[in-house]
């Protein structure tokens, strides 16, 4: 192991290549990424939420469409009927603030409802699409923004598992859909997170075209996921989770419904 | 305005709120995201894409599924046809390297299959969207890292134009689909790139429940990006361009034929 590996061991669960890897402090607040599930008490304050959402403004968006929003939600009762609705994940109740990201078609269809002007592209699984990828962007810098000012972080899929109820309770117009959540907060010193390791990049990175994974690279990724569970004081891997993940309807946890769902918030996804 | 206001201007097209803001080098580097299309020549080599390539990975990811995979292009007659392909836009040819995300349902169907198991809940559109979602958060990922290293980025959503000719030229298996592009290269200093001004944070940023904008609001900003372009020499604003890309199929530029492509790519988003 090199010592200088920089994060490189608890990302990969390996050693980092032994030739020379650029390194400045973006690329290693981006390498321990984390995500904070356990929370000390205390709000976020204002002033670091906007500088959140200004650095999740920044990012790239399709066409300078925008076609995403995003919701802060504190108040005690809409976060416990949010937490209750997103998979009852008692962190959502506890963190500093819960930002919901939407796929919001619903702002530019209105203004051109405005000018008098039809809106039937939003109709299109494309615009859907467009909508979620704006969201994961900006939220993605939200995150990392987060973390550079010494907050953690964790994201909320299951905003999904209920999103028409979400949406309601959220007051989202027709074309507007929640994408997911961002619960931010102070991370608890008691409960530090672990860097879980990911697939080795010769899995996921291609190199002019597709490969699929050999056996052993599968492998040895399962034994680095079931070592860091292990230290967790969880007996688990990664490849009979991800098969489970992938079988029928019923792993998607009530989400195989989402298509109707988009359809009767607006979005039909031709 | 405040002096201190740290690319606020030049996000938003208006002074800082005043109540100060926390700052830090990444923040700074966040706001000053811009898209480079204009590039120097010169390769980025593959120790800047290893780490490009880890930040990515470090990213958050639905369930650890890492539903997603990149396809790093250099080979410059793939690059020529990739180009024409999307758009036919001639920076893809002259960045230092294309890497190509992709929502890559594949490698779990694959695993799946060769422990004998089905892999139904590919076909659902939950599947299909955690696929775009996780590309987009590692893309994002990917940038920033690019960004911090001195390099220059750019989107591409228009191998969505063309998606199952790219999917054929990159080897895609069924199951993964080219989501967007990114060009990464080393920024022609004798071009720079500007940075658009985003809408007011208080039309994104939704307090408790989902806000619909006044017209006032974007009145202004229609005012900050015409004054934007105008230094680019190009007379044009935001709202009759956002009108016009939410308008009616022909406004997708032949993207509203994506659900039929991912229907015969694999991902029937059910």
């Amino acid at each position: 192991m090199r010592t200088d590996d920089h994060g490189w061991l608890r990302r990969y669960g390996t050693a980092a290549p032994e030739s020379p890897l650029p390194r400045n402090e973006v690329l290693d607040l981006l390498y321990r990424h984390r995500s904070v599930r356990s929370f000390a008490p205390g709000e976020v304050d204002d002033a670091a939420v906007t500088a959140i959402v200004a650095a999740a403004q920044s990012a790239s968006t399709s066409s300078n469409l925008q076609a995403w929003s995003v919701i802060e939600v504190r108040d005690p009762a809409r976060l416990d009927s949010l937490a209750r609705l997103a998979g009852d994940q008692d962190f959502i109740r506890r963190g500093g603030v819960f930002l919901v990201f939407v796929a919001d078609g619903a702002r530019a269809s209105e203004l051109a409802r405005r000018a008098g002007e039809p809106a039937g592209a939003v109709d299109y699984i494309e615009s859907t699409i467009v909508g979620f990828v704006d969201a994961a962007l900006a939220a993605q810098n939200a995150v990392i923004a987060a973390e550079s000012l010494g907050l953690g972080a964790v994201y909320v899929g299951s905003v999904r598992n209920s999103p028409e109820q979400i949406a309601d309770l959220l007051g989202l117009p027709r074309g507007a859909f929640p994408a997911f959540g961002v619960v931010i907060g102070h991370p608890d010193p008691a409960d530090p997170a672990g860097i879980k390791p990911r697939l080795p990049q010769a899995v996921v990175r291609h190199r002019e075209r597709y490969r699929l994974p050999e056996a052993d690279e599968i492998a040895a990724y399962d034994a680095a996921v079931t070592a860091y569970y292990a230290t967790q004081g969880e007996p688990r891997g990664w490849l009979r989770a991800a098969i489970a993940r992938v079988r029928d309807a019923a792993s998607l946890h009530g989400r195989h419904t989402m298509r109707a769902s988009l359809e009767r918030r607006g979005l039909p996804s031709r």
